[in-house]
């Protein structure tokens, strides 16, 4: 890639879950659309949720993020 | 599904439109997404807009959505 | 199409890259994903960005838009 | 209306209010602008709030929405 | 209540769950809040969401909204 | 007024200007369009600005208010 | 116009349709504005929007904005 | 309270109300927060709205504000 | 639960503060809340802020959530 | 200055702090930039926060700004 | 610059005026932000305005940017 | 430093760059601009995003955010 060529990207919005923190949760997401959707160049955080169980820890952290790939013909 | 595992899911943008109101708009947007897309988890409403006829009454209601579903092997 | 039937739409978000000005952005956008994606109804403009080269010229402009299109059986 | 034509639109802010629910609010508040104001041709929601009785029952919907309408020479 | 007169009133965020509708989320959330928390004067819709079936009918919609009430001595 | 009555309300965005605080200025924007425009019902602050003297002194406070009036027959 | 006078200004929010381009968008619906309502002070864009043709390209530019004016006596 | 400790705040959204002007409006919240809720740390405003007379003055100016205070043992 | 019976629940704005990290700022005020308030069934982080010691470190993270729990009888 | 130059304005964000209310500190922190960064043009307002003490009054009210000055050559 | 280095960029807000158009407004800033500030990398359209003459014509176009650069030790 | 004292504080946005994860990059961007900037009291987080290597790895996290120091005589 170089700058000042016309090319076209999109963003795909997706969650990633894991139990592990936000780093993990972000490098889940991010592997999975890698690999089911196309080859990504960047994300960006939407929001940050998460699950609480009984006893009070966070179970799950849930990251919001967009994903970005270039469209190429 | 529970929770503590990772998933990941993805969500995306579609609108529905009816003149029967808010309700049958986000049914009808749920179901033709439902078929087409994927097998829905959730929805979250984000614009809600409509066409007015030449007499004054509403003729449809327009509801912007988020679905979601899991993105899976 | 005509107001008052029932109808399904999606919305994409693209980005548009060009160094020929802001309208040339979204164009380029507009034109790549009606071939690529689906015969396009209208867009709407999220964001404009651009690169500044190392001469201080803006390089190019970059517009992020969402693009929409009818769904159909 | 033909698109490709250079056209003017004016939006203007009001407030409908009805007991009868979120779209009777919407419909009440359209009549009323496409008579005192203009011919409309379409209407967003911007917020929609309401008031509770004494007994905790929803006594009005009040429903914020912008309403469109072209200005002609 | 009269204008003029010096008041404080609090905002809660509640979410209330109704597979009947959108106005039947909004009473069931007020009718709830009304008689757990405190007498309410007005409501604010912040959000609308749902839950979709298996079979592509939405189950539950939810609405958040904020409730308010005056804070008496 | 009495709550449940199906009314309709329009909200007009203007911009008081004074040299004598944030109170005068909204007090001032509230006069000159309750006189020129309609009989207000209540207002909104959207934005506060200002201009700058020569000196480093706030010339003029400037509020940016929506003011809202109901629309009789 | 001097700073430091008490002054009030109105503004309204307009849509301007061109098919040549952003600049032009704007510059149609500042003079519509300006000759049908009122002798305008400045613009404020607020959204940028657009038709899409069947052959994919952009078959016009709308431009929604505020416009500013001051009310005078 | 020292930085670097383990805290854990929590925030209230309150409505103070009084015609005195904006700063009387915000301390009659914070005094009635402060005596009624809690012992506040800070406060946010949120928004600004108000009252107006039947003779266009502001018979009352209201505050929404989110008040803080640290949760203890 | 199970989705499609009536529910309520309600939203309280709590801010975690630690030294270790977001992850375990998440944690602490999720814990607190949980013990102090109510058993929690979500969070949603709204906001990230930190302090910085004099010699240029981290020492403590801050996090803005909103927690979630189920209003019963 | 005169409308129709090309000119180039740089915005800078500061935070004034004052017991004395919303007007001081807004005035002192326009007079504390103004010295010590740069003769400014004008300011906007991006928020209003405070400090509460032991007593319940408003210790100090803290208004964050955006300031504007001119960049010449 | 490759991927994966520590790096650190600050944001700076400018406005670009300029009579020719967007386009020629943000060339304008870009360039002088380049030459007084620091060579810059890459730009952000926050917002867009424009003045307009007693003709009703667009006297200029105002684009408030953010421009970012790279802090080299 | 005081409550009650006047005061004011400047605030600067800085993106700070790690592969190591966010508190890394959070850390990073405190570390510099601490050292070339001002000595800094606290941030604020603006936004999360990151680069995806050509493996689907997180190559880096990104992290926006405002740092603010207080403006000395």
């Amino acid at each position: 890639m170089s700058y000042g060529d016309d090319r076209v990207y999109k963003k795909v919005e997706i969650i990633g879950v894991s139990k592990r923190g936000l780093d993990a949760a972000i490098q889940a997401a991010v592997t999975k659309a890698h690999k089911t959707l196309q080859k990504l160049s960047w994300f960006e955080v939407q929001d940050i949720r998460g699950h609480v169980g009984d006893d009070g820890t966070v179970t799950e952290y849930q990251v919001i993020l967009k994903v970005a790939f270039e469209i190429k013909e």
